[in-house]
């Protein structure tokens, strides 16, 4: 997989695109990345981006040429058309089922704006997909597009070692985790629940599962319509909230 | 504004951390970091932090001993106990709102799993919030971690510049961004909307408030629930919903 990053702040990215899972899977030749500043597409000498709003207004907005040189430099080579990512607000919220689409890419480019908003041509005719990871307001689109970045790199193939991967399935139920447990069995007179120290494995089980049920119980409510068709899910789910209606 | 991290991955906060308006805010003395490794706390001299979860199962879980250490001796010099974060996906969903309520702490920390599990002590008598930033999975918190910073430090006083405040402004309604155009006036024979180029201020924001309506109408129409009890802005909905069912 390719993934290109164009941004203003290539010096934000170094850190974590070669850390942990991401710069293993860029080590073993999974991803490659290539950072370009768009300034170097500049429409002038001094470096100029961006331009005042037409019909006014604060704030800078980024011109097209730019975006568009840039892009087009990137995907020269590539056999298909690559997907183009605007991190922005106004976009399509983020998901897992997204991250799975996307890891099936071959060519990602990923643009980030910083405080300026876009010249509305670059979404018109460029973009193929505006994505947002949340309702809130953050400088720029640098730390979204990591998060996109981390978010597919892990669904590579090879990506993840064996100790890690693990992890994914505990997602697979769409419910929130059981609460976990390790050494030491008691610290600051706090222990551990009797049963997972029991050694009876169908006990541990169930209680993994009641404690997933409420723990989405009480935190994610929604999530739990997906597993009520699955009847011995329903079980635990009516156990649990018989469990609740009985405390006082 | 203090912030500390505990991460297992310092050199990943590099880069963000020391760019833009939050390498700005730093310089300014408006935030202080102290990123640490928690494996500085580990059990044993070969730097351990996690342990096999009791009950079984695949996966590492973070023991208490390592975090409880760490967030003490940070919270050491505090004259009020610090906010401790925990960026996790069974976490309460992060937001604005949120980014607000945080930017009026004295001292944060920031509690990054990565991959392994959190011994449940930790959850319940250390972190007094857990965060997440959507529902999709991550390697680990750094990048939510990250999310969370430059969140609260653009709302720091100071940290923004004039040119960069305004940017701010257009989320107050509520709405998404209208459509934003610079020059050039044509690009690759795409124009720019006539009434932005006609001087005609108050047409300008008649059609920048409209389009703000319909953006947000396809694609975030529960946003506009916040509105519509302004007589003025309802106008502007039923003026877009009628355009929208004159159209073939």
């Amino acid at each position: 997989m390719r993934i290109d990053i164009l941004t203003l702040f290539p010096e934000m990215f170094t850190g974590v695109l070669s850390s942990s899972i991401v710069g293993k899977a860029s080590d073993k030749g999974l991803v490659q990345f290539r950072v370009r500043n768009f300034r170097e597409y500049a429409v002038n000498k001094h470096g100029q981006v961006d331009d005042y709003p037409y019909g006014g207004g604060a704030g800078m907005v980024l011109r097209p040429e730019p975006i568009f040189a840039a892009v087009e430099n990137l995907a020269v080579d590539s056999e298909k058309p690559p997907r183009v990512l605007l991190m922005c607000p106004q976009g399509e919220r983020y998901t897992q089922q997204k991250a799975e689409e996307l890891a099936a890419e071959e060519h990602l480019v990923i643009i980030c704006g910083h405080y300026e908003g876009y010249d509305e041509r670059i979404r018109e005719h460029l973009i193929t997909d505006e994505i947002s990871i949340g309702d809130f307001v953050l400088t720029g689109g640098e730390l979204p597009a990591m998060t996109v970045i981390d978010s597919v790199i892990r669904l590579l193939p090879g990506a993840l070692g064996n100790e890690n991967s693990a992890v994914s399935d505990s997602f697979s139920t769409g419910l929130l985790e059981h609460p976990h447990y390790t050494r030491p069995a008691e610290f600051r007179g706090w222990g551990v629940p009797d049963v997972l120290l029991s050694g009876h494995h169908a006990n541990i089980e169930a209680w993994r599962k009641k404690q997933s049920v409420k723990r989405t119980m009480e935190r994610r409510p929604e999530l739990l319509k997906g597993i009520e068709r699955d009847p011995a899910w329903k079980k635990i789910v009516e156990a649990v909230e018989r469990d609740a209606s009985e405390k006082p």
